[in-house]
This record gives C-alpha cells, sequence and structure tokens, in this order.
C-alpha cells in the first residue's frame, strides 16, 4: 500500500474507533452512517449523533475526494491546473452538559498530479482543540499534556509549535481577539521529504489519532453528571454563537467548503445544536461565566 | 440644512416613530436605548428590544460615522485615500410567533470627500426584506405591494428592478440557492446627479422609510396570536440557522463591519435569538414547512 492508501485505511479505522468509544460514554444515542458521493470524484462516510444522553450533537465524518482540483483551490495553492486528493477524517462533539467542552478533532492528508498523473506535491495537517463552557484548569491542564505528550516522541519542538498555531488560528478577531476555546495544536503543510519521511509523518498523524480519545474521554466522563439548570444552558448556546461565528466567518475549511460547492451537510455537520444571541450580553463580574472568558487567549496550559 | 443634514435628521425621527409602533404592537417590552461613539469619528444610537409579548429580538440602529475611509473600504470602491461619512437606519426584527415573518430594513447614504473637503460623491441605498417561516401568500402579497405602491409613485420601473436585486442578492448560494426568505427591493449607488435630483432621492428614501410600518404591521397584528407548538418552534430556530448564515458568509454589510472593525455589538444586532442546526434536515413533504421552501426562489408577488 502506498502512503495514501495507508492512511485512507487508517482513518476509516479511527472513525469506527472514536464512534464506538464515543457511543459507550453516552449510553444512549448511536452514530446514525450517511455515505454520499462526489459528482466530481470520490465521496465520504458522515457519522453523526444527536440528542445523547452525553452528546446533543456531534459528528465523526470521513472523506476521499479526487478529481481536477476546483478553481478557488488553484488559486489558494498558487498551482496551475492539476489533479488532487484529499482524504481525512474530522470530527466536532457538542455535549449536551455545558460542563463537558465541545472538541474538534481533524486529520488530513493531500496529494496534487500534474496532468500525467505525476505526483507534484503531498502534506499532512492536523489538530485537535477545545472548547469549554466553564473552566477547570485540571481539565485544560489534562487536554494540553495528552497532546504534549503524544508529540514529544517525535520531537519535542513540535508541541510548543503547533499549540501557537493553534492558538493564532482559533481567534474570533471581530470579537477583540477571543479565542474558540482553550486550543490544542494545529499544524498543516508537513511535506514528507521522501518515502521514509512519509512513513514517519503518517505515524505521527497515528500518533495524534490514536491519543485523541485520552485526551478527550477522561474529561467527558468527569462531567458529564454534573448539577447544571437553565442558566448554564443558556450560557452554553450564547458560547456556542461564538463558535458559530468562527466557523462562518473565519475558519478556512468550512469558507473553502461553501466556496467550492462542497457537500453543505457534511461542511456544516460542525455547528453547534443550538446558539443564542443577546444584544450586548457581558457576563457579571465575578461568575463562573465570566472567569472563563479569562481564559479565552494564549496561555501555558503544561508547565 | 444640506442633504446629509436632512438625511440624518429623518433617520432619527423614523428611529422614534419605528420604535414606538413596535412597542405598542408589543404590549410588553420596550426598547433600551445604547449610545455608542466610534473612536475614529461619529457614533450611534442602538435602540433593542427583547423578551416581548410579540419580539423575541431586535434592534432598531441609527449610525453616523466619518473619518478617514478604512483601507478595506478604499479597495472596495476603488478609491485613493478619501474621507467620508455614511449614515444609515438599520432594522431587523425577529418576532416570537413562527408565524409573524422576521423583517429586515436598511434605508443608508454615503458621502465621500478629498482631502481639502470637497466631496466626490456620494450616493444612497436601501431595501426591505421579509423572511417568514411559514408561507400566507396573502402577507406576502400585502408586503410586496406595499414596496411597488410607495415606489410605483417615483417611476413604475423602481420595484421591478429593485425587486430582483432582492432577489439576487439574499440567497444562501452554499444552500442551493435558496433564498433567506420572500425578498422585498434591495437598492444600492442611487447617485444623485444634482442638488434637485438629491431632494428626489431623499423624498424616495422617506417614502420608502415612511411606508415600512405599512407593510410590516398588519402582518405582525394579522399572525402574532395564532397558535403554535413547540414543533413550530424548532422549525423557526432551524430557519434562523439559514438567517444566521447568509448574515455571516454572505451578507456584504456585516463581512465589511467585522473586517473593518465596526461595533461588533451593532453589527451582529441581527442575529436571531436562537438558531438550530440538524444534520441533513429536511421537513417531509407535504407539510407546511415543507411548503415554505418552495417559495424560496424568486416569484411574483404583485400580479
Amino acid at each position: 500500500m502506498d502512503i495514501k492508501e495507508q492512511f485512507i485505511k487508517y482513518i476509516h479505522a479511527l472513525q469506527s474507533t472514536i464512534c464506538t468509544a464515543l457511543e459507550g460514554i453516552d449510553g444512549h444515542a448511536h452514530f446514525a452512517e450517511d455515505r454520499w458521493e462526489r459528482p466530481e470524484g470520490g465521496g465520504g462516510i458522515s457519522r453523526t449523533i444527536s440528542n445523547g444522553h452525553v452528546f446533543e450533537k456531534g459528528g465523526v465524518n470521513t472523506s476521499v475526494v479526487h478529481g481536477i482540483l476546483p478553481l478557488a483551490m488553484q488559486q489558494a495553492f498558487n498551482v496551475p491546473e492539476s489533479d488532487f486528493l484529499a482524504c481525512g477524517l474530522s470530527l466536532v462533539m457538542h455535549p449536551v452538559n455545558p460542563y463537558v467542552p465541545t472538541v474538534h478533532a481533524n486529520w488530513r492528508y493531500f496529494e496534487l498530479y500534474d496532468k500525467q498523473g505525476s505526483r507534484l506535491d503531498s502534506w499532512f495537517g492536523g489538530g485537535t482543540d477545545l472548547t469549554p463552557y466553564y473552566i477547570f484548569e485540571e481539565d485544560g491542564r489534562h487536554f494540553h499534556n495528552t497532546l504534549k505528550n503524544t508529540m514529544d516522541v517525535f520531537d519535542t519542538s513540535l508541541y510548543p509549535k503547533y499549540k501557537q498555531q493553534c492558538d493564532e488560528y482559533f481567534v474570533n478577531k471581530h470579537r477583540n481577539n477571543e479565542a474558540r476555546g482553550i486550543g490544542g495544536v494545529f499544524y498543516d503543510y508537513l511535506r514528507p521529504k521522501d518515502d521514509a519521511d512519509a512513513a514517519h509523518l503518517l505515524g505521527f498523524q497515528q500518533a495524534n489519532g490514536n491519543s485523541f480519545l485520552s485526551g478527550y474521554l477522561p474529561i467527558v466522563e468527569k462531567r458529564k453528571d454534573y448539577p447544571y439548570s437553565v442558566h448554564e444552558k443558556e450560557w452554553q448556546e450564547i458560547r456556542r454563537g461564538r463558535y458559530v461565528e468562527f466557523n462562518l466567518v473565519h475558519d478556512r475549511g468550512t469558507l473553502f467548503g461553501l466556496k467550492t460547492n462542497g457537500r453543505i451537510e457534511s461542511i456544516l455537520m460542525s455547528m453547534p445544536p443550538r446558539a443564542r444571541w443577546e444584544y450586548n450580553y457581558h457576563p457579571e463580574p465575578g461568575t463562573r461565566e465570566a472567569e472563563l472568558l479569562a481564559y479565552l487567549h494564549p496561555r501555558d496550559w503544561v508547565s
């Protein structure tokens, strides 16, 4: 198997592993599978869950699409007319309980070919980030330390670099640079130098994918039965409004999908179940809600 | 008074008139006023309402801002470094009852000056459009006929032209060209040729502003006590998700505001109180919900 076949096989296996584990902790709802085809080539497997005991709405999607590189992507990558293959796993889970954070992760691989089918370029990308509604410092430390420990095996320079890239990316610039959540890691354009390096980077992707559950599930387990009232649920909905704003205004993948006639339901799978907007809403100083806001700027989670 | 002073005086008077009438029909909630200043020049008066008996969330805002034209607007207008003045009234009302449509309207005036303070350019723009959750053909006809009757006084070519521009603008292209609602009118760059023409266009703006209540209030009056259940409220929230998508992905005014460091709470005043996303949701064929979708494409409302 070449590298793309190995990665595709891996993301399908990971999709099953993650869905099974999330269903297990939910204890009620199951993922529904939806296979779709892309008219221009390839397709995907969406697995979505809703109205669970733990997860209000979420999806764990894989896709493998290929064909002629859409014009908008030609321009974005600054390449001539080419063929491409893009494959990846994307997930977003929005829990019921406001004390359980929303999580997002994505691991992807991209190949570009000339018109004779020779590979011109290829790269890996990915990341994982956490969006809490209430702050528990120990949860943030656990999440970030899991990412750091996973990456340190490859190179101790990676976590700090990719953590910073995540902090720079998931920002609502129009909200006075408020972060979407407490970050995680984000990386892109990891280009294999040769076959050995491609295998190395595939291993890096797998290590990150494999550690996803150990970063997130313990937090879900610890907070899912935390008592809450309508007040906390409303705050969760207001924060989910910020999630919507980030995804529709700033998220490159979402905007790209919307511009390139992507499959809309898969692109917007990340949207929260419900969001709320109130004019000029600010939580009272000294509350648990106001406390969150102080954490929505880059900070050290691992020292 | 020159034309800008007359228009500014008019929008402030109209703001009061509209708010008073909307409070009257609500019968419970009142608009709260929020005066804000723009550090670079000018400011605005936001008047917002929430948790009323009729209106769940809404705003009727005026602003008069001036100063150095932001770089993004220089590029958009393709002009050199200039000074500008922009003034207008913007309103969005989101009702409680899903049988009452959301309404949006905006009337604005723009002037550009060279560095010596001479006016280089000026134009009026505006529009009104309706976003129902359930279709009542008679309501759509009333709304569009009010717009047509108002514009026909000036020129019978205007309503068809501006109705078409509205149909072309308020479209969720990423949702297979589904319209945001049933449209209305939309116009921009109405440039006065001389002082007499400026007075004429000011009269046109005033006629449109003055007819707003007669287009919308009878519909509110007729539907506000229509019985509904949780099911209709959920449908309203799903449709409000589409409203959010349009405003954050396609609305030029919103995107411009976000890019030019506008006052975020005024820009996002238009957001609905609550929105909902469900994966791949489609109403059952033959239902009142499915019926709406057939109307979300350009159609004749006045013949």
